[in-house]
């Protein structure tokens, strides 16, 4: 049907892209090919040259360029307080809102039982292995408010018990901007019990 | 934020594809760096390959890896029958249905005095010049139903108006499938003035 089996092949793997479907792939390879030198040259550059140059960090699994992240390498992050994350993504959510000065520990995965993720792919001995052997004063489980993000809270929460360092984890309740009539039962139910003085 | 230079460079590249915004296109980032070596690396590579080899067809203006594209060199498609469409992404929707068995002529466009598209930019001269030249039996306006698209048939019409050539356009109507109450004025008003027997 196209150009040819190099364009179908392209158009095959943008397809398997999140947020991408075999329509839009088709479009983003025909605007592409449209913009050969503009877009299309630079791209399958930068893609080669992420792919060649990106790793995960060795302390906390960020991805980054050298062997240990911005992060991680920064003196004016609090090194000792470690904010544990399911993925990446997570960690630059949390670091758009501005509000953590600590450090990160991306697990790469929650626990499931159902997809087969065991607690010695999730990377959990070495975060365990950091807390022990480093200066950690508090872990923040900063972990989605998901059935499989709560269990992989409550066995990393079993796996530190024996330690001094500090458990927490983020606070669940009412969204900013949240309306009460869009809320399900579960936030209302939690807020209402986590209620403070006003 | 990111894992450096690099990874930035590639979400804004990424965000510039059609059906990707800045969200999106981190997300599409994070799953490439995931998938290194299944995706990222192959991806880069037929992006890299599609650049080197792709062009225009000399003929018709369809992407191809040769000088003249699948479907000028076929034999077994009546070269005499001549579809002018405004893209290749229309081109390929005509070909999806399989109905039509001639040749095309991707025009690249339609006229639009806003965004100062003139009949120049859009090969229209070519297509008038195969006309002249060649043995087109018939030119088929395969133009979008807009303002431009229409403004753009009629100029070709009379480009094409001194010639013998047989010029005709895509029949306009209720669509398959298409409910009354859903259809806006225009297409039932043209769709009552074509009516046939039943």
């Amino acid at each position: 049907m196209s150009g040819g089996s190099e364009v179908d092949k392209l158009i095959d793997l943008m397809a398997k892209l999140p947020g991408l479907g075999p329509v839009s792939a088709r479009r983003a390879v025909l605007t592409l090919i449209r913009k050969k030198t503009r877009l299309m040259r630079p791209l399958a550059k930068a893609m080669a040259e992420v792919e060649a140059t990106v790793r995960e960090c060795a302390i906390c699994g960020n991805i980054t360029v050298h062997t240990y992240c911005d992060i991680c390498r920064n003196p004016k992050r609090n090194q000792s307080l470690v904010c544990v994350v399911e993925s990446v993504a997570d960690l630059w959510a949390m670091e758009r809102s501005g509000a953590f000065k600590g450090r990160y520990f991306v697990l790469g995965g929650v626990l499931s039982a159902l997809d087969g993720v065991t607690p010695e792919s999730l990377r959990v001995p070495l975060l365990v292995s950091q807390v022990v052997e480093g200066d950690v004063s508090e872990v923040i489980l900063a972990l989605n408010a998901t059935i499989d993000g709560q269990t992989t809270a409550h066995y990393i929460a079993e796996q530190l018990a024996g330690d001094q360092v500090r458990l927490t984890s983020l606070a669940q309740g009412v969204p900013i901007g949240g309306e009460l009539n869009y809320l399900d039962d579960g936030t209302i139910t939690t807020a209402l019990n986590a209620r403070k003085a006003f």
